[in-house]
């Protein structure tokens, strides 16, 4: 039996009291798997008091997550405070610094520091595992970063938000509104209290950074992100998408095309038969395309303590596995130095299918106009929906237009015109539609 | 720089020649990723002649592929001549022995030799990888052996054969007989001459026994399996499991019970509505349910060279990124001597809904005999259908029954009964229910 890997928990919120709860349940067939024991061997978190439902009484308490950090008694700081400054980056650039390994759910961090932390890590020879960052249990960092060696990748996108897709479902399978629909997300703890950060895609927008340098060789690029949330969803919009045949999501994609890369959060139509438009309520989902396996999809539990426990636990075992002279595979797949710079595509080049729901005032000509303002940008539509509309059917008509491929610049500019003509008597309705399979 | 890692590939056929071409094209990013090249040091082929779209001069040519496991000059062997016995055994035994790395992409050989063979390569202190024998290239091996570390799964199932997969897509879409939809699978390519093996759910359950060891820690079992395949699937089957919200998919399942551990490979509802329901065409899916991250679904391509070779270039990959010393995690997720003997729960326990589909002659009182047997085996009725029968609508009925969750015992004393009550006119179909998200 080879000596156990002494590991520091910093943060024993629902997520690191879980991890300490696994790691003791199944102590004996970690042993097993791993050929050594993973022991906790240190914690640090704010209220040393409180019950955990966790015999933590064999490690050593450290009111101060830094101390842990660099402590000669773990071979592995587990970074679970959260944030993307203050203690949690100190602590993981101390740990690294110091020559521990690291683990950490921390997307944020990831999202913002990954690129130094990295560095750091390489040039210490230890590892900086983050399978809990994105997708919560589902093993998408080891899938790209270790089983498609060889692939190149073409796109990557997924449902990475799951407050978004349990409230998307529900307004589909219910036919209640974005709002009544939050608002029973937050009663159920599906979202906070101050939901932005969520619906407006902020949060998948971290994890889709993290998953586009992998998918790409290319630096975290956070901020070079086409962001667009789930507020101005409608029912009108969820029953034309049925009808068309789609089922609205909120993905995350990342694309190699020619001008660049495009990062892309956004409401999105994915076709009803597809796989991904069945990944329902809070389960998340990632589509990987590839030029030699084709496409792979993994879908599961994208949060709750335990899913992400056991994201940190199987980190936790492939260090465990390893031995002090080890070369470990770099970070985010390439050595941080050989990470390409991010090459952003210009959204307006974005070329895709568009779904195009307009509320247009019931009078002669209104539809000739909107469908010259298309022809004028050379935007071919696939189908063409007009009916009374459901608010003020005897004086205006809901016009939706699906497109075949055309160019965000093109349907841009197309809508402006039809806004321009003064037939449109609200705001109008653009979601780009995906191609799943 | 490292020294490359030498790899000698044995059976240059559509996987192998795939193997190469992509180490070939891929080389600068694959020693980026790795931190030292990969390199075909030798091959062994039948043909040596063959145009295998890649240049192989740099490698040293053996006609006897025995000499390439055992050779010095490689430290990796790939076995892609396939076979469970032969040559294929004896290069796979002979390579682990000298101490050489081992990938490959049999699952015949591991389902019924995997534990001697993991047992040698434990002892030589080399990894045995096998990420291509089951479903292609979706990484089930590494999500199993790596990242469900700490997990106990309760039921690992899926859709392992594109072939029976094709041909039920095909039977439901287009409303096709088995027979026609086997005869285009076999005229494209996705089915042998002789379909026995793939139809009959032989490939299934030697994928499915290399994944309930995986699953449970037990010892490979291929032969204590219940074996059902698709061919008596018939439309008129298809057509009641779309009435009833269900699809028919050949499944592997395995499942621990309180009786021990269920292998069974049979046709299979499964709700329409869930992810796998959606997986069409000759693509793979498996799901995992465990007790701490709930449960995963992968889904991708399981079978052609492309897929598979990209399962074999992440297992190479991961060779390269380890070095000699590394002590590696075992073969099959416990070191060989430690997985448990398997105990088989017997099938007349298998708990489970039920469909049965009985064609009976249309007269009084035979749909009261129906539900007497049915009641007097405590099997309760979730659905009941009955209606004319296609064939002969004015002297036969369909009566279809589904079943709440009951025991396969009590089914087949039902259906023995009823068969005995002497008013079925043709063999009474059954078909197994399973849960599935």
């Amino acid at each position: 039996m080879s000596e156990a890997l002494r590991v520091g928990i910093a943060g024993l919120g629902t997520v690191g009291a879980s991890v300490a709860r696994v790691l003791a349940e199944k102590a004996a067939e970690l042993t097993r798997q791993c050929g050594r024991p993973i022991a906790v061997a240190g914690v640090s978190a704010r209220d040393r008091s409180r019950d955990r439902g966790v015999d933590l009484s064999g490690a050593t308490w450290f009111d101060d997550p830094a101390e842990l950090a660099k402590s000669d008694g773990i071979d592995v700081f587990v970074e679970l405070i959260g944030g993307e400054e203050g203690a949690a980056r100190a602590c993981v650039e101390a740990a690294l610094a110091a020559g521990r390994h690291v683990v950490t759910a921390n997307k944020a961090l990831l999202a913002r520091h990954g690129l130094e932390l990295a560095a750091i890590a390489e040039r210490n020879g230890v590892l900086l595992n983050y399978e809990a960052a994105v997708a919560g249990g589902i093993p998408v960092i080891k899938t790209m970063r270790e089983a498609l060696a060889g692939n190149t990748v073409s796109r990557v996108f997924g449902i990475l938000n799951g407050t978004c897709n349990y409230i998307l479902t529900r307004m589909e399978a219910e036919g209640l509104s974005f709002e009544e629909c939050l608002k029973d997300a937050q009663r159920l703890g599906y979202a906070e209290a101050d939901p932005t950060f969520d619906i407006e895609g902020h949060d998948t927008a971290h994890k889709l950074a993290i998953l586009t340098s992998l998918a790409f060789g290319s630096r975290i690029a956070p901020d070079d992100i086409y962001l667009e949330g789930i507020s101005n969803i409608t029912q009108a919009d969820i029953r034309a998408a049925a009808e068309l045949g789609y089922r609205i999501k909120l993905l995350g994609v990342g694309q190699r095309t020619e001008g660049g890369i495009e990062q892309r959060v956004h409401p999105t139509m994915v076709p009803t038969a597809s796989v991904i438009a069945q990944v329902n309520g809070v389960t998340n989902a990632v589509a990987i395309e590839t030029d030699i396996v084709g496409e792979l999809l993994l879908s599961g539990p994208g949060a709750g303590g335990n899913a992400t426990a056991s994201a940190v636990v199987g980190d936790l075992a492939d260090i465990a596995k390893s031995r002090p002279g080890f070369q470990h595979g770099p970070v985010f797949g390439r050595p941080a130095g050989e990470l390409a710079p991010y090459r952003r595509a210009p959204m307006r080049s974005h070329a895709g299918g568009y779904f195009i729901r307009l509320t247009v005032h019931d009078r002669v000509g209104v539809f000739a106009a909107v469908a010259r303002r298309m022809a004028d940008n050379e935007i071919s539509l696939e189908s063409i929906v007009q009916h009374a509309n459901g608010a003020n059917p005897d004086t205006q008509k809901t016009v939706i237009l699906v497109t075949h491929e055309t160019t965000e610049a093109a349907v841009r500019k197309a809508v402006a015109g039809i806004t321009e003509d003064g037939h449109l008597t609200t705001k109008p309705q653009v979601i780009r539609i995906e191609r799943a399979g």
